[in-house]
């Protein structure tokens, strides 16, 4: 093999070249890192220095010619590649020169391009015909300080709850029959609340730690075991125990927030109704006062008039019901009046009517059932009073005058519950990716007819485009469900503001859970099929999640209604018309047109850099909003009505809420990841944010193209970047899904072990 | 209320400028309708004339004023829209003219606007503040002729297996523990085959018809009765008996075919094993020959070569079992070796070991099993021998003397199975459509402040964005897979072709069958998620039809492979490479680039043409074609070896297989329309082609938008037509479910009734 008379000093270099000229992606910045190295290389001669730089002309490429005699030169060399090596190529490079110039090659000028371009085995050791010591998986990061960076608040009830779990009253297993499946839940119910686990969220005084923030952390891990188990948790301890901790007073608090948490007083949360879910300003149900010996009268008046879908109902004792509070004749709107539902026997009271809703997908550890009310009475004390109740002289009293503000703030209890099921979601999503990126990193099939061994699932391309981004937009919602928590649980913002932005999170982060745990069903072939490996049970029981607590599309909605009316206007919709006036002309100022260089900007750092990120995310969220509100101004303005104007731009409203989604969480991901010591992992987390902020803007770049932002070839170079993302982080995903802390032993799937 | 003095003459017009201008979507096309119409109108005033004109000018368009003004006039009116009247826009229209003229006015021109702007009152009705007499679906078109269309072929057996089924024997229930659901889906297999449904594809004299077709036509139904059932039949009659009907011989036929058709044999097919499940080449078990008594040793030699997966397997006496054939220490391939598995009284032969592979995410009606086999001898006549034989002196003989082309003939057995797998996925989404459209037809959620009545779901714009561009995909794939088994079952193309066709569509049908029957779950909220609901177990039950049969991924390469290699070439990669030389210069002459005017032509007749949507689609993959192709090309001239090149375009191939998929199902949906003798029904038709066509560019828009193929006006004037086109046919979309002729008594959901 004639080595075309290179020397040895630049013979280490060829397998540089080979690597960086076989791929596409040479952007100018990258092109100075090894000029730079080359002109500060003292062991080059001038003329070497010379040819490597005539390589690096993007304009006049080496000839193929050229390029192959490299590889059959690095081929024939017959080295071992080995990936295990501190800067494998780097070594390689100098055993190949060492090969041909039958000297030791010596030259650690060559890990300044390794480090700087990161250039990974992953990308290069497939275009040698060279032996390759494999690794499954890279050392360089520590899943253990993944998992304290991203864990790190309430760390010590995290470390307790994953402790917990391996108690075998939790271990995994399949319960067909649902009174079976509803069994196992209730005894694991009542042994997390025997542990003061249900109770965290309430005061002290009450067995709990006050702590809602907690109580959302741990929450998670309850989806390790078993979807039924954290919704039957949610709706004992957050949604009926919430309802009396948030909309009852100390009376109520007193009489029933203990024996709730220790699950001794088990409770049901009924205001969906079979004629009214999304609406649930329409429900039917009554509370009616009767003044005479004050008591309420809870009635069910029509045929889809009963609650239904009600999580716990055939445990319950109680339920906290949601209805049209009537005093004097006059509707108040809804309150929640706690309704005894049985007696200490189990057996229904009188007027009440129980039935099993039955099958359900997924979730059938939990007993959802209907419930009728025919003509029962109750305490006028029952009611849950803390913003509307009836005096002495019955009359009603309310500290907040306008009934529609009235129903808005009972409803924002209900914003906890939504990131809790967006928090369950976001842990189906991390189960599944694990089982599947574990799965992939053992699963061989096709090879290349030299080998013997077949290729790993995880080294195919559309593999890691499959699996990868989805991790890291794992990791950006679950700082962003935290910062949520932090905030609604704190106060610290204006509660029509954190509503808003809960209820697009929540549709945007369960529809991501409900896409990653198919695509994971779908890369486990018929191994993810099986009962066994956990993939379907995690399917079937978030499936329910982008419905439930809020309809997505219903919340999207929403969250474009709070963008529209600036977080200030109220809700209902004639109350939009003088707010779009404002708004219309507002925006459009801010609205620079995009320069033809930014939008053909394809270098690298500007890729990768967050401020285009975010600036990408931030103009979609302002025109579109824009448009909508002009279109809306237009219409209203040739006479049609507000309610249908705003009914003729819905499918732009539900990419208004979308986008603002989008702005939230790659906005407090930055913020999260700016506050990270650790330089090396604070680059992964930047690479993890650069990945997922270029999937969404992939995901939307039909738009930005129609709207000139971005140019084609900025498009392209942006999917280009996706998958070279993806193949970037590769080496390091066993130990990111390792860094979801997942316990071990809840990780049951045959396949992921 | 004044008329600005409009003249008895103009005043019918108003209400048709109304709704023109209330909206945006008016084509130069439209604008020739109106103008006509216009100056046809002999009742007109010369002076009325010039107004009505001036209001048909783009450039400037009436005023906010004067529209609102129209809106006013008519509202004002207090007449009531009557949707069931044969032209309610003409109708209503004259009755306000008569309001405010104290007249009676008729003018029946104005029913040419009505009919060819294709107005209908959903466009409009929610526009005026006026009574509306609703109408949830229109009686245009008869859903018995849409199923008497598209269900022409083999309608005896339609009809026949349509009243079988409603046997009580097929009625739907739950059947929790597999064991129960096993014993009902046997009983079912066995009704079936006690009435010849099972040997339909097998020669009269084994008791068949010998049509594969109509066994094709009738699986479809049987998904509708239950996943289990399909699949278990499919198992039995198709892919057991189609492989002793393809693969074997006479004998073969004799001894078994007859008894397979009438399940008194079951049997399975024995392919996929733990380790190798694509890559069926790859398989482990071996059948090897010993001479000295003419007998078979199957064998399962390691640790994952057993079968896995194997539908009938815990029910079969038989296996047709796949295993590289050994004969005289050589190996001849991959071949099928008919196994008995158990004897009378249904226990294992010995050397046989069967374990169930216990519950699975859906399908649980089907008993798959794993199956290892330990030195277990057959008969040489066990072999299944019309590709490979071994004759009396021990000597291997097959007519196909290229080992590859014998393997992949042998395959083709299967392209009948994945047309069935398609077929049993679009059952299924069209079953989950009926449901949720029927529901979202009676479901009434929200409303305008001033009405009682809440708006059905159907009537909101996101929810016709949801599901109707749905249904018109199910009607062109139910067409594409009718002809793809016409061209198999007789023949009509060369096998490779036909192969690589149904690669693709099996991969794009199940891949949206997957999205739609989510769809619809969510699309139902609550009750979409309770199992009487039928959409969970359709979800759950054809969840796998995108993994077996060739999972997706892998068929859309090998879709892929095929059109690279323009059908011709052999598949192993190193035949590519003389192909691509060729292919790279061919393509590149044929792309014309595209003229401005064209990639910015945005009038509905052309963006309705479906010469334009075969021209997006060729465009789409010779495009994708060449650059995949020269991607390579390039790869291989540095010297990566062909087998990377291909991994590293591998994305890039998967958008071809599709593109490629994409294609064939417009072209063949378009000579089926073609076909229609039936005017009106030719119009809903191509409707539906149209919608379905925009969707599809739609969803590859960013593609088009990178290549210049679509300019940013025309991109979102697709959009715009695509949700047009929705409302369209909403009027008729409860006659287009019923068109898909599910018998009623199958279709038990509660929600759909």
């Amino acid at each position: 093999m004639k080595t075309l008379n290179y020397s040895h000093t630049l013979l280490p270099y060829i397998p540089f070249f080979y690597v960086i000229w076989s791929d596409d992606l040479l952007s100018a910045s990258e092109i100075e890192v090894v000029k730079k190295t080359v002109s500060e290389d003292d062991g080059l001669t001038a003329t070497d220095r010379k040819i490597l730089l005539s390589w690096l002309d993007k304009k006049h490429p080496p000839k193929n010619e050229e390029i192959k005699h490299w590889q059959q030169l690095i081929s024939k060399s017959g080295v071992t590649l080995i990936e295990s090596e501190t800067y494998p190529l780097e070594a390689f490079s100098q055993k190949v020169a060492a090969f041909y110039s039958h000297t030791e090659v010596k030259n650690s000028n060559l890990r300044n391009i390794e480090i700087n371009l990161g250039i990974q085995p992953n990308h290069y050791s497939y275009l040698f015909h060279v032996d390759v010591v494999h690794q499954v998986s890279a050392t360089t990061y520590d899943a253990k300080e993944i998992d304290s960076i991203f864990n790190h608040a309430h760390r010590g009830e995290i470390e307790n709850i994953r402790t917990f779990l391996q108690d075998p009253i939790f271990e995994w297993g399949v319960h067909r029959p649902k009174e079976q499946a509803r069994k196992r839940v209730l005894e694991q119910l009542k042994a997390l609340a025997n542990e003061g686990w249900g109770a965290l969220a309430y005061p002290k005084a009450y067995g709990g730690k006050g702590s809602l923030e907690a109580y959302a952390v741990i929450f998670e891990y309850l989806m390790f075991v078993d979807g039924s188990l954290a919704i039957k948790f949610g709706v004992q301890f957050g949604l009926f125990g919430g309802s009396v901790q948030s909309l009852g007073t100390q009376k109520h608090h007193d009489a029933y927030l203990k024996q709730t948490g220790e699950a001794q007083l088990l409770g049901c949360f009924a205001m969906t109704e079979t004629g009214h879910g999304s609406n649930v300003r329409g429900i039917k149900t009554t509370a009616t006062y009767v003044h005479q010996d004050r008591h309420l009268v809870i009635h069910t008046p029509g045929k889809n008039d009963n609650k239904e879908y009600i999580g716990n109902a055939m445990d319950s004792k109680m339920a906290s019901v949601f209805a049209q509070l009537i005093v004097n004749g006059k509707n108040q709107g809804v309150h929640a009046v706690l309704v005894p539902l049985r007696d200490e026997k189990h057996q229904t009271l009188p007027g009440i009517r129980v039935e099993d809703n039955g099958y359900k997908l997924g979730l059938n550890g939990v007993d959802n059932g209907k419930i009728w009310f025919n003509q029962v009475q109750v305490p006028v004390a029952n009611l849950l009073d803390k913003y509307g109740s009836i005096d002495a002289n019955g009359h009603y009293q309310s500290a907040i005058k306008n009934p529609n503000k009235r129903f808005f703030t009972m409803l924002g209890t209900l914003v906890g519950g939504r990131i809790c099921v967006a928090k369950g979601a976001l842990a189906g999503a991390k189960m599944a990716l694990t089982i599947a990126i574990k799965h992939a990193l053992k699963r061989r099939q096709f090879n290349d007819s030299i080998k013997i061994q077949e290729d790993l699932l995880m080294d195919y391309p559309s593999h890691q485009l499959r699996l990868i981004p989805k991790v890291a937009t794992s990791y950006v919602y679950h700082t962003v469900l935290q910062r949520a928590m932090e905030v609604y649980a704190n106060g610290q913002t204006d509660k029509r503001k954190i509503e808003t932005q809960v209820a697009g999170l929540k549709a945007v982060i369960t529809w991501f859970a409900t896409d990653t745990i198919q695509e994971c069903r779908e890369a486990c072939g018929g191994k993810g099929y099986l009962l066994e490996n956990r993939i379907a049970d995690l399917k079937n029981d978030t499936d329910i999640f982008t419905t439930f607590e809020g309809d997505n599309t219903v919340l999207l909605q929403l969250a474009a209604k709070g963008v529209l009316s600036d977080f200030k206007s109220e809700l209902n919709s004639d109350g939009f018309v003088g707010v779009l006036k404002l708004l219309s002309s507002r925006l459009t100022d801010k609205l620079a047109t995009i320069n033809p260089a930014y939008s053909n900007k394809v270098d690298k750092d500007h890729l990768y850099n967050p401020k285009f990120h975010l600036h990408a995310m931030d103009f979609r969220l302002r025109r579109l909003t824009d448009s909508a509100a002009m279109r809306i101004r237009g219409y209203i303005k040739k006479g049609i009505p507000s309610y249908q104007a705003f009914l003729k731009v819905q499918t732009h409203l539900l990419q208004v809420g979308r986008a603002y989604s989008d702005v939230l969480a790659v906005k407090w991901y930055y913020d999260f990841v700016a506050q990270q010591p650790n330089e090396p992992y604070q680059k992964l987390l930047r690479q993890m944010g650069a990945l997922h902020s270029l999937s969404i803007i992939r995901e939307h770049a039909t738009w930005y193209l129609e709207e000139g932002y971005l140019g084609s070839t900025k498009s392209k170079a942006i999917r280009q970047r996706v998958e070279r993302l993806s193949t970037e982080l590769r080496p390091h995903i066993n130990t990111l899904v390792d860094g979801y802390g997942i316990p071990e032993k809840l990780l049951t799937a045959p396949i992921a072990s």
